[in-house]
């Protein structure tokens, strides 16, 4: 199954594509989307939904799996970033229905380390170590992305496998 | 000129639709959109997408005018509603581009009342007086909206009378 995460922002979009088979994870693409802030924030939304779609036409995925935003304090920043992940939500909506899962950022710690308070260092090697990378993956937000991929891996694995027994 | 006035929000998006011409401002229609809180968030933001294009289609305006966001505490209630404006803001923008314009709460206060901390019951009535409604219109959402397109009515025709000194 191949599926995109997405670690959703204005300024930066991180994006991470995996191929999950079997409990085996392989990386396809990561990076991510930016869009500067010299421009207005109704043409970075517009700059956000062509690449979540020039992303789901390149890679093809199956499952979209987006992290949800949780703020414990500042909201000015918060504001347009969750504009920005209502775009991006809509746009992989929009293409690929009921295929779109959302997790929140305890459920992506969990799902990786089983531990829902780990920091970013712990959760990073992981990352590396789950998909067989010779480095911790770069930048930040794509690595961030991939994290977001492997959590939907791993939790639709384990519904699955429920569903069996 | 005819103007879509929108207040942002998730389970009530409020519209206003007004024509003014020269310094007078009739109403069109008014009233919201709504979306169930028993369907999931994707599907209520392409609910809301649905909803602008129909307003847009039906009324054809040639400016939109757009609330921004304030919270000035709960963040919690506050992302789903800042990730339903950005559905509103792009589906807007991508019909009418440069011609959708953005005003805070403080500027709306401001261009009906000549005062940033006018309170709602305020605010209502001089947006029955300036629209010449027999009552204030319902419900708030709507009544919101229709501020919201007179702040750009007012607004813009000032900038006009400036530009033409």
């Amino acid at each position: 199954m191949r599926i995109l995460g997405i670690d959703p922002g204005l300024a930066t979009m991180g994006y991470g594509v995996i191929d999950a088979v079997h409990g085996n994870f392989a990386v396809v693409d990561y990076g991510v989307v930016t869009t500067p802030k010299e421009c207005t924030l109704p043409e970075r939304l517009c700059q956000l939904e062509d690449g979540v779609k020039e992303l789901i036409e390149t890679f093809k995925p199956e499952n979209i799996s987006i992290e949800e935003l949780f703020f414990s304090k500042n909201i000015t920043t918060g504001i347009p970033v969750a504009e920005a992940r209502g775009v991006i939500l809509l746009t992989a909506v929009k293409s690929l229905g009921s295929e779109v899962y959302e997790y929140t950022p305890n459920q992506i710690k969990q799902a990786i380390t089983g531990y829902g308070g780990a920091d970013k260092i712990q959760m990073q090697h992981m990352v590396q170590a789950l998909l067989r990378l010779k480095s911790v993956p770069r930048p930040d937000d794509a690595a961030d992305a991939l994290a977001v991929a492997l959590c939907h891996a791993q939790t639709s694995r384990m519904s699955t496998a429920f569903r069996i027994q």
